[in-house]
């Protein structure tokens, strides 16, 4: 990764309340770049229920995640944000009063005024198959993900789900590696139909093996695996040759490492006052299904609100020197004179 | 009017914050009416900016006060609301635990468990013209607004303005008056071109009269009018006969008789814990802009998380022996039946 960036605000999580804090910041002249765990922008909405429809965002009487995701990237498209995909928050370091510097596992460094936590509930992280002594294997022969299909070049590979990601790595991966086994712990698959059918296809001809069972050890050593025993459905158990294994069991959201950034935890939920939705530190928020507060619910509409409060305060730490005009608001003194314009 | 109303749930105000209001509390099972001072749905968003644009609502990068009003109507349909327009409220009276007994200017009476007040600046309430002594004859021959036609029955009428309400009744009520005259001060209208291409035709045959001018005094006594007498823009003025003047000047936002509900008043707003927005009257609710908190905006969207919060209050209210399970419409199989959609 390249040089250090240097922003207004970082948003951590680009679901949807972490895109309309972009409309909300944008509106105050505040220059914004997003980060996110997962390969897509929408957050939830996007990964778990893509085509899902959704009913209570106000005024609109239904709307798919997909279709949410899209109208806000509209919306906030005259701000020109800065996505970093596939990328997950490391540390958060302060620098400043308040300035931050703040690492992704990617390597990229920021250097940010403000920071939002917008990160739902939690990291998305792949969900790790019962498979005894299976992290020793993880980065070096387990994988939960394709970054480069290139790794998998000539590799005995077992693919491990029946879900889309495993049948579409699996047709994608076949002309690659050196030979492919899928396996599932039954003969019936969730994946796109079209999908399962080219599947069976290769298998038919040869070209790829289907196993229908589950993963109850591995072999190998120092990381490097050799092999892997599967017990079939009739509790016969085969070991088969195979140096990668790729599980794709889904995802499951954890904190991850939002413990470690400084902030107070409750309940794995972080603390906000409802003036600002700003944390324990000065300088770093939390808006959406990641705060906690008297009378919260998680609804994308009051993320939706948090940020538009939470932007009002950003703009004190972005322009200490200048006054805000509201341009949708009377005058709240005592609003005001947190904000230092009164 | 006829029987006293029973019901869940009292919104004072049809604007888009208690437009959404009922989407939130019909989710929880709650009946509401809403009652309104003016004679359409949409609050200030229909009587101040129907075609205007709106660009801060989430996920709508662009819709006009008319489209947000309809958007919402769509979305509450499921919940049947029962609208009660041109009234306003009068007395609210505490009559039990909670339970309200609520009159209209209309000598309706409700009977109410909760009362939202989402009143936005308060009642649209018609200019008063600068002309002296005015008063005097408000509710006997001066009228702001035309509720039965019969009523001008073989008056001779003195309409003042020149938008659309004062064309729109010279037009309706020439038939039934003895004489109409429009009086405005300059002779260029901002009505629709061909309502005033109507009246001109009128004009020019002779059924009608047009001055141009403004009434700087009222004769009469007892509160009937006798006649008035009009300045012209030349500077001399003429009397002329007239017992009854219809002034169209607009409408302004008063608070109106909110100051007599009994819930506290800071600035002529009511301050509400974010909690569930209650005011400080238990059962009595106030959302959108007419409320006041530590860092409060007033953005409509925030008036749609206020709602979405005091439902789940209300609730308590309304069904104090139930449990309330928080339910997502995306998952919730239950909430998607009371929207029709499952």
């Amino acid at each position: 990764m390249g040089e250090t960036i240097k922003t207004d605000v970082l948003i951590i999580g680009a679901g949807p309340c972490g895109l309309f804090a972009v409309f909300e910041l944008g509106l105050l002249d505040m220059k914004v770049h997003l980060v996110d765990i997962l390969d897509k922008i929408g957050g939830q909405c996007a990964e778990l229920y893509p085509e899902k429809p959704i009913y209570d965002i106000p005024a609109i009487p239904l709307v798919t995640g997909q279709g949410l995701t899209e109208a806000l990237l509209e919306q906030i498209k005259p701000f020109h944000p800065t996505f970093h995909l596939n990328e997950m928050i490391e540390t958060i370091e302060k620098i400043g009063d308040p300035l931050f510097r703040v690492t992704t596992d990617a390597g990229q460094v920021f250097e940010t005024k403000v920071v939002v936590i917008s990160a739902g509930g939690g990291s998305f992280q792949p969900k790790r198959p019962p498979v005894p002594g299976i992290e020793a294997y993880e980065g070096t022969s387990v994988f939960y993900a394709v970054r480069k299909m290139e790794q998998f070049r000539d590799k005995d590979l077992l693919i491990v789900g029946g879900g889309d990601s495993a049948l579409d790595w699996t047709l994608n991966l076949h002309p690659v590696a050196r030979r492919v086994t899928l396996l599932h712990r039954r003969d019936d698959f969730r994946a796109a139909p079209h999908s399962v059918e080219q599947m069976r296809k290769l298998v038919a001809a040869g070209q790829m093996d289907l196993q229908i069972g589950q993963v109850t050890a591995l072999e190998g050593e120092g990381g490097h695996l050799t092999g892997a025993v599967i017990k079939g459905n009739d509790n016969e158990s085969v070991r088969i040759d195979c140096n990668t294994i790729l599980p794709f069991f889904g995802l499951t959201m954890k904190l991850g490492p939002v413990a470690n950034w400084g902030v107070t935890l409750e309940n794995n939920l972080i603390p906000v006052g409802t003036a600002s939705f700003e944390t324990n530190v000065p300088g770093i928020f939390a808006i959406g299904d990641i705060n906690t507060y008297p009378g919260k619910l998680k609804l994308i509409l009051s993320g939706f609100h948090e940020g538009a409060l939470m932007a009002q305060k950003a703009y004190h730490y972005v322009y200490p020197d200048k006054r805000l005009v509201f341009q949708y608001t009377t005058s709240s003194s005592s609003l005001q004179k947190k904000l230092g314009v009164n």
